[in-house]
Parts: structure tokens; sequence; C-alpha cells
């Protein structure tokens, strides 16, 4: 453990070395910093709120929702953009667009990546089948499902999440429980109002055609249905 | 833990976003990175070797004098004043003088620091008596303790150290072995010629008469008997 945090913290000294030393010019990087900054220390916080939520094990969809925002929305997407945007001198306009689309992306790819921790193939997502289940996740599935189920669906999550040695058996009871609550297919129409959401917000003008398009691609490989 | 691991990457962030927030100009903070960025990694490196030293439990004199030199010595001293020669534009014979200075004074105050460990007064070192040898620190006092004891001293040594739940008496009987063997004496003499050698490098010329007597106060207070 005192080894992987050591690992951490000299990969977080070097992605701020690896800032510095882009070579880009002192003024170009200056105005960067602030996001920069910003995206780091949003990260931590989130980190920490997610971190938290886990511990409560009392997580409401609206706070499951609030740290998707702080931990993956924000990092994962929109200030990865906004960065980009402020090195290269992007007009407000557009900078706010990216904001709408990178939160919404963000969002949408975060809701995803939480369904296929439960339902997704082993051999396409590259987890074991139903660790997050294992590991007792916080995510908006499961608040939504919590916030659905009656008091024997409530009884089996509450049995059943976040034992580390959930069996197949276990995990199939827990997936049917999410897809009969309706927690899944609400899911999946979070996604797609975030993906269409994301993808409205490209209509701005100051977008040129190429950069757009790929931008649509990225929307779409961050929230296909690998499973 | 996870709440402290994300406190330290927090403050990690932030030392980052005060160097680059200082308000010194862009090409002044461009001169001091190399050293900003060799202080952060060395004492990530450092760090890792004094665990690993830790637990392997097999330190000679000279792999923790190496770990003294990578955790404390750089970190604590000689960077720090080649960090603020090469911010202030200092010539290469003061910054050879900082480094002689500064990591023989960084060694001084390790080798300090782990005598006071084991026989300081907490009530002026603020750490419980004897917590060093309940951790089992694999200090410069320890390797040369071990390498000058006896199979007697040697397994009492081994029987003791690291043991958390030692006994005043343990802690007692542990010191007695360090005074014995003269390690302790010998810890004094290296702590000795250290600031010798650190005050000797304040003889340079580039110094002025007011930092070379703000460098002496340092090295006195970094290194006293406190205990």
């Amino acid at each position: 453990v005192a080894g992987a945090v050591l690992a951490g913290d000299l990969c977080l000294s070097w992605c701020d070395e690896m800032y510095a030393g882009s070579a880009l010019p002192a003024e170009v990087l200056g105005r960067g910093r602030k996001v920069f900054d910003r995206m780091r220390t949003e990260l931590m916080c989130g980190q920490y709120l997610d971190m938290l939520e886990q511990v409560r094990a009392t997580t409401s969809v609206q706070q499951a929702r609030h740290v998707i925002r702080y931990k993956s929305a924000n990092y994962t997407v929109a200030q990865p953009l906004l960065l980009g945007g402020a090195l290269g001198g992007a007009p407000a306009p557009l900078l706010a667009a990216y904001d709408d689309y990178g939160l919404a992306l963000g969002e949408a790819f975060q809701l995803r990546d939480d369904v296929l921790g439960v339902f997704g193939d082993p051999a396409a997502t590259g987890k074991p089948a139903g660790d997050d289940l294992r590991e007792g996740k916080r995510t908006v599935l499961i608040s939504l499902t919590l916030e659905r189920a009656d008091s024997r669906q409530a009884a089996l999550v509450r049995r059943h999440l976040g034992d580390p040695h959930l069996s197949a058996e276990g995990v199939s009871a827990l997936r049917e429980v999410i897809e009969e609550t309706g927690a899944l297919a609400h899911s999946e129409l979070l996604i797609d109002e975030r993906v269409e959401r994301s993808l409205a917000a490209l209509a701005v003008a100051d977008l040129d055609a190429e950069a757009r398009e790929v931008l649509r691609e990225l929307a779409a490989a961050a929230t296909d249905r690998r499973r």
C-alpha cells in the first residue's frame, strides 16, 4: 500500500512536470493554469466524496449524481476540453459549449460505466462480472434501485451489496432486482438524455467541422453498450 | 486511510499551484523548475527506499545513510536552498556551497532526529519516548548498533526492535545496548563532523554576511541536543 501511495504521488508530480515542460510558451501555460489547478483540486474532492458515500452507504440518487459530477464528469471530459480551449485561446462561446458537452458526456460515460460494472460482459469490459456489486459501489444505478425497491427487493440489495464473496447466483439476484425495479431502464434513459444534450452542445458556430466530428465519435465511444 | 491519501494528494497539487502562482516572473520560475521537479521526484524515491529498508529489516549503515541522503538531506535543506538559489540567480560557486552545506546539514539533522527518537525527552521532542524503537525504524543509529553488537546484544535488539507493545523496560534495555556498543557516541561524532562540514561550506566568498549568519543559526537549530 505504501508503495502504491508513493507511485501515485510520483505520477501526480510528473503530471505537473509534464504540463510545465510541455514547451508551450509561458504565457499560454499561464492561461491554462487555472483550469489545470481547478481540475486537480476538484478531482481530489470528488474522489473524497465518492469514498465518503461508500462508507456512509446511504447514498441518494442526488448524492450519487453529485459525486459523478465532481469525480468523473469534470475530470474525464469537461476540464480536459476546457484546458485545451484555454491553451488554444478559444472564444467564450466555444468554452461554454465544451463545458456543456463535457459535463453531459462525462455523466453519461460514468452512468454507462456503472451499468457495465453490473451487466457488462467481462470479456468486453475487462472487469470481472459483478465486481462493482462485490465492492458495494454506491452508483446512481444502485441508488435508483433502492429508491424504487419494495421491502423484499431492498432487503435483498442490502444483504448482497458489498459482500466480497458474493456468488454468481447473488450477482444474478441483484441484477434481477435492478431490472425489475426499472432502475436499469431509467439509467439507460438518463444516458440517452445526456448523450443528446452533449451532441446538441456541439451545434455552436465556433466549432470547426473536423473537431465536431471527433467529439461526436468520442460521445459514441464513451457511452456505447459494450455488453 | 483513503482520506489521508487524498489529503496528501491535495497538498501535493497545492504545493505546485503555489509555486506556479507565486507571482515570480515566468522566466524566473522556469529557472527553478528543474530543482523543484527533481526535489519532488527524489523525495518520493527516498521515501520508497525508507519504506523498503524497514520491510527488509536488513539495513546496513551504508543503506541507512543512502536513505537519509535521498529522503531527508536533499529535501530538508539542500534542494530548498538550491531552489532559492536558482530563483535568485545565484552564481555557480554559491550553488555548490548550498549543496555542500545542505547535504551535510540535512544528514546531521536526520542523525540528530534519530538519536532524539530513542533518547529524546518527550516533553521537548513532542514524540513519545522510544516510539522509533516500537516502529522498528531502520536508522543509522540502529545499524551502527547492530554492526557493533555481540551476539547477546544483537539478540536483544532483534527481540525488541519493532515490537509495538514494547514496555518502558524494553526501551531502557535497548537504550543501554545502543550506548554500550558505542553506537550513540559514534552517531554524535557523525553529527559533529557533518555540522562542521556544513559550516565550512559557508566560507564561500559569494555568500553575504547576513545570509551566512542565518545559515549558521539554522545549523545549530537543526542539530541541537534537545534531550
